[in-house]
């Protein structure tokens, strides 16, 4: 007997990759995907590459019945997303990939968002989502804070190494690269094909909304408060997040003792590939999946080690997390419809 | 329980994608996968996004027991393949993906392969795969002969029109572009990134090997012969055909009537999509999926229409049509595997 | 002593591609560049690769003072063109890369456009700039209309088998593929990087606002009313506009008589290039000059021929022929500041 | 009256690209391409854009007579190079595009190229061609060895601070990422459009050859042996380094200090755009240029700061700077056949 689920804000790019894994789901019926600007429209109006799947319409929030509603997605822009989810029907689980329930310090949180937070009692109540880390946590949840892509692909290397205390927590420096559709589905001008194809940069260097996120998660780990470097870049694909991580070793680790961490952090993780020593992941090669690909190299410099991560930044990143929160939460195996080949090429 | 499979010649873009789908089906079970130049390699040393999924190594072909297997798709390069299967056990059911079991007259496949073909016998038995226009017949053969990426993108709007003789014989124009993976994994200096991208040209222009597959299956519809004019071209993508289809309309046919037929003839069908007059197909919705989705229009010029259809050329142009004609070899639905959501952005 | 120039709503990419191209012009001194929207800022706050090259700061189209101006070239949108240029100084020579000018017939624009045309008076002076076909009114035209870029990519193949006899008149498509920048910078969803990228699509299946631009240019050539069948593709690219152009041969024409008619019609012109029998042209290969390339092919079907003919869009098909023209009115040679080398890769 | 030039190894990227700027440039005239195994052939054979542009025809190098040659341009494949050049007459002056001469230390150069240099008394002689630094040595010099893309992305922001002690020797981190065209033309499986397209991947992590050129460049600006950690990166797209520096602030220095270092370390030079504080370059803005555009930034972490730097490989990075060093040679203005203005979009 499947769960109802409803994704609310479902014509964004991570609304649409939930229905692309939720329709494999076994347990999962989707009943409800609320969109304002589409309401009344069907979804092969707004995603043609849904046509003919059996799903619902659009319809408007506020006219939205969630009473048969077992679980949420909320899909929604940062900072209206709280008013949302404190309105919602309490017998909702709820798993939010905004960035709204990120951030544990509401004082960060307006920093960083540029307003006091609307719903600090329920901040208080969300659960981080990082699935592997915080497993026990999030099956008790009713609201999940979906981690952000930048800071999963940061985290997933760094935080096995940080809490066995073998780099330096002053040392991180996460140079990353993203495609597209980490901006979502906005229309904006920087953002047209003729602007991105064809060429790469930085932005948000040194202030990029993620990296608040990346430090509460390291800190956290090192149980110390931790300044990450971090750089995002704009990549001329669609998806992938590669994060380029530079790291200094701590006492008389090697980069074969970093390994040996990362083995034994993930060894029984369906998600989590440590590759074998120097060779390093591609994003095509976790394109459309829920994994997280990880490479561990020596520098040339003595007591640096390199680590790169590859994500797909609405998978791993986004929808595929999501969901396998939602099995956490419902006592499912993890990997319960994320399963999925890597579509290559 | 099962099915036991093999694949010759996983190495190519084929085999991957085979792979990708029959992870996903329920009654299929990969047991060998060869590929000569990769013997004695893991499955993820050539293709990295494969990792992890409990394949078998690559082995060669000569060194293979196929006493247990019950299916085998072949992926060998035209030519060759003929050959190989000829001297495959009887006990096998075979799919083939060259072309060369396509062309049911030999001097046809000698004119435009260069050579007598090897195995005339098993060209005579083998049965031309295109599932939904000869599925009975694909249910009681052993070899099938798996269309052509090209030829399923004409054949799926263009067979039903010529059975119904709504559209003139000697009209056809089908201008095809393609994504690059059309041409296999072949390294060649025309297909490196840097050739590729940014730019599109049309090649084999009057003179591509496909060309007397479009034929054979639009003539086959029509009950004479066909000659159509076929130009395929070359663009910056991994995936998909996008074929537009000129035609003329027979006595008093016009778009709205072509549109009746084709709605009539795969009223059933799961994975051809006529969409609403007017409307425009792209490649980008029907990515990582077997459906076929047609747009038709009318023309300005008067008594002509245009049709568009779009596939990817890697599901319905070849593995996944493959699989499809598995799935009626063998008995099952034939969505078994196969009803995946496309990957879109 | 060069002259002076204002460029009309420079900040698309018409109006980037100009100052590229007049950058290099030795007769051409850019001193105006108007921009609404961006009036008041720096060339490089919207084109960073603009940057240093010792431009004027965009200014408001109303407070703009072209008393010193000798020639403008007009890059604004449809429709808002037309009054735009009927309020310009009568001494200002014009180019004009919209499509207010380019139909002849007020009726014809009326139709395509929705209403109707507020300078006709105008529009009966302006020459429509194909500059290979109307070099003698161009060089006495005070107002230019320069031609769109898919009409520009089928007239140059066709015009001169047209004036020949040498195709039938009543058989002619087209099947074109455009580049993004085509669609100009507007900021619209179907234009992001993540719709566009890895897939193509046709549009304006038989509805094309430059179809009756194109019979326009066929029907001078053949002395009777043709209407051409026409598609335009978006193909994941930024620059380039291939045409596959389908005809019927006229009488006891062969292919080789066509090429020889091309090879004729522009044997004294530097930039067209009639490529050997059977050699494709690709997109790549005229990116960033004012070439077009044409192929000339034999079809398999008796009495049919197939033309492939290249631009690049935003050249020949926008600002390198404005440039052009600019240099037939001015008395200079036409390749002045035009002799750019192709940017390959 | 123009120097005779000849393009050792024209058919590579490296070598089309000299074409494309050369043909602008007033003191130039291509007299020479030599190409084994394209000899005999036409340059549009291999280059298709290079059509018509009076080139002579490729010839086999030990049948080339260099006699009437003032200038050689080399772009052979590392290793084979040094070789070349040890046996061309003595009266030619020579640009050498590969890494044969660039690194000073014969026993580096064996430990990263794997055999012994062939050349050692050449290699004393070669001056290294970053030409903002060495400007007065390739006035005088015979042989010049032409930067690697990399490790000029690198310098041109690092010398001037490291010479002016601004930034700490043992921090510097540099994250590469480059086009595929600075892999050259070589015909790779991984180097294909379907394997590169749509992700991103390291290379070389932590053992690329152009790290021991990159720690020559900045040891001589620091006066003392430095070991940089760079990590390269393969992104799709045809052109452009982009390199993320992270570097740790010296003393009191701040990141306004060290923007006003580099400021008047460029002042004159009319190649390097040092932005405006907290503004990032693209590749884009530079592709087709011999442009480096460097931002600078502040990073969240106290006494840290980062460095953005852009060119276009194929230009700054090789084929541009070499003309620059050429200009430099023969006494011309150092910007002559250089203005070209960026291809954007």
């Amino acid at each position: 007997m499947p769960i109802n689920i409803a994704i609310i804000g479902a014509s964004g790019y991570t609304g649409a990759e939930l229905i692309r894994i939720l329709l494999l789901h076994p347990h999962a019926a989707i009943k409800i995907l609320t969109g304002d600007s589409s309401a009344g429209k069907n979804v092969e109006d707004i995603y043609p590459h849904l046509r003919n799947r059996g799903l619902p319409k659009l319809t408007a929030l506020e006219k939205t019945d969630f009473s048969s509603i077992d679980l949420a997605f909320c899909c929604l822009p940062h900072g209206t997303t709280q008013t949302v989810i404190a309105n919602l029907p309490k017998h909702l689980k709820i798993i939010d990939l905004s960035a709204d329930f990120r951030l544990a310090d509401p004082a960060v949180y307006k920093e960083w968002y540029g307003h006091t937070h609307q719903a600090v009692k329920l901040q208080k109540e969300a659960v981080y989502g990082l699935t592997e880390v915080a497993r026990a946590e999030i099956k008790k949840a009713r609201l999940v804070a979906n981690p952000g892509c930048y800071p999963t692909s940061a985290a997933v290397p760094l935080v096995p190494l940080l809490k066995a205390k073998a780099i330096l927590p002053g040392s991180i420096i996460v140079d990353a690269k993203s495609g597209v559709t980490g901006a979502g589905r906005k229309v904006a001008q920087n953002m047209l094909f003729a602007e991105i194809d064809g060429g790469i940069n930085a932005y948000g260097v040194g202030a990029h909304r993620h990296a608040p996120e990346i430090d509460q998660n390291l800190s956290r780990a090192a149980g110390k408060k931790i300044i990450a470097t971090f750089t995002p870049h704009l990549v001329p694909m669609n998806r992938g997040i590669l994060s380029t991580i530079y790291v200094q070793l701590a006492g008389k680790y090697t980069v074969t003792g970093l390994r040996a961490i990362l083995l034994k952090a993930y060894e029984h993780e369906p998600f989590v590939q440590i590759l074998p020593l120097g060779l390093a992941p591609s994003t095509h090669q976790v394109r459309g999946t829920n994994n997280c690909a990880v490479g561990v190299f020596a520098d040339r410099a003595p007591g640096r080690a390199i680590l790169v991560s590859a994500i797909d930044n609405l998978v791993k990143g986004a929808s595929g997390q999501a969901v396998q929160n939602m099995n956490v939460m419902f006592g499912w195996p993890e990997t319960t419809g994320l399963q999925l080949s890597a579509v290559f090429p």
